[in-house]
């Protein structure tokens, strides 16, 4: 089994720009990657790639190997999945309360595929058996997406249910969670700088 | 063990309003309760109580006992531990997405205390093996609260990790949720009002 995380460092996470500019983004992208290679190596998968448009941020990568792909997403996944001579587990790098133990949970399922819907449509986690015969269409609603793929190849879909893995950190909203649930250098990095905001309804973020 | 659901249908789900009319706001959460009684009882569990503040919407009620508390939540809910002789699962009337399976999970925890977090703090289900050594404070960031207060009263506590049980119905986006993962009466509600508007981002409602 392999794992790969697409990652784009420069002028990332655009959707947190009211609460982050881009310098802060950028380092903090960078944190919740660490995190995610930290916890695939925990959970005891060795071979990782990255697959990244550009080296920006990847110059000094020793944990994981670094595949350098200028297409699409989506292109330059299904390439990668093409050529796979074993099962795929495709992490998105953006899943900061992903644990070691979801890790292993996800990869040890009876079917086909396991996907890990996030949160408004998304696919934070999907693990392919057969990477060779499926093919990944990320953006707008994937989730509904991959099942019905899987469906079309013939292959049975286990949907990993879980509310930590489901939270991809794309909005302020989200930085909510990582305060709440989350651990390490990328919940560090925003706890110095915001707290969270209690009221009567969801708890937000407010800056110090 | 008994289940007891807080609910309040007059003016139901103000944050809501963007997309809802009060008239369909009432009828939505109407849908939403009947669903997650119907998930108790199919995960065997006999006694359901409501604990409302008004016969308003429940008059007709057959599948629960209704219990009249004019009280703020809070204070119903305490009152109601501190009479109770046998474990307690508290369960939000807002929960669509709960499933039989999710709450024979819940209630077979080997813990004293099992918390669902729902999204922006907040606690989804709460399942009291000692509820009259308990006292619960909802609202603001509950999760944290409810966790706290069971270590202040030397109780275990199972944190249970689900995206569809803690999808609690509150704000727009949410109903998206619903319409991706959901089924039965509520979310045929909603899917009859609006639709998927599918982006690069994440998926948002669109009104037919």
């Amino acid at each position: 089994m392999k794992a790969v995380i697409p990652y784009k460092k420069a002028s990332a996470k655009s959707r947190l720009s009211p609460v982050l500019n881009q310098q802060e983004r950028e380092e903090f992208v960078e944190l919740m990657l660490n995190q995610v290679i930290n916890s695939l190596q925990e959970a005891g998968i060795e071979k990782i790639d990255i697959l990244s448009p550009s080296m920006y941020g990847l110059e000094n990568m020793r944990t994981a190997r670094v595949l350098l792909d200028k297409n699409d997403l989506n292109e330059a996944l299904n390439r990668y999945l093409e050529g796979a001579e074993e099962p795929i587990l495709i992490v998105m790098a953006d899943l900061p309360l992903l644990s070691p133990n979801h890790i292993k949970e996800i990869t040890s399922t009876k079917e086909d595929v396991c996907i890990v819907p996030g949160k408004g449509g998304g696919t934070n986690v999907l693990f392919l058996r057969k990477p060779s015969g499926y093919r990944v269409r990320y953006y707008g609603s994937s989730f509904l997406t991959h099942c019905s793929i899987a469906a079309k190849a013939g292959q049975n879909v286990e949907i990993y249910d879980s509310f930590l893995a489901g939270t991809d950190i794309d909005e302020p909203e989200d930085l909510v969670e990582l305060l709440i649930h989350g651990n390490g250098a990328a919940k560090d990095y925003i706890s110095q700088k915001f707290r969270l905001e209690i009221s009567r309804g969801r708890v937000r973020l407010a800056p110090f």
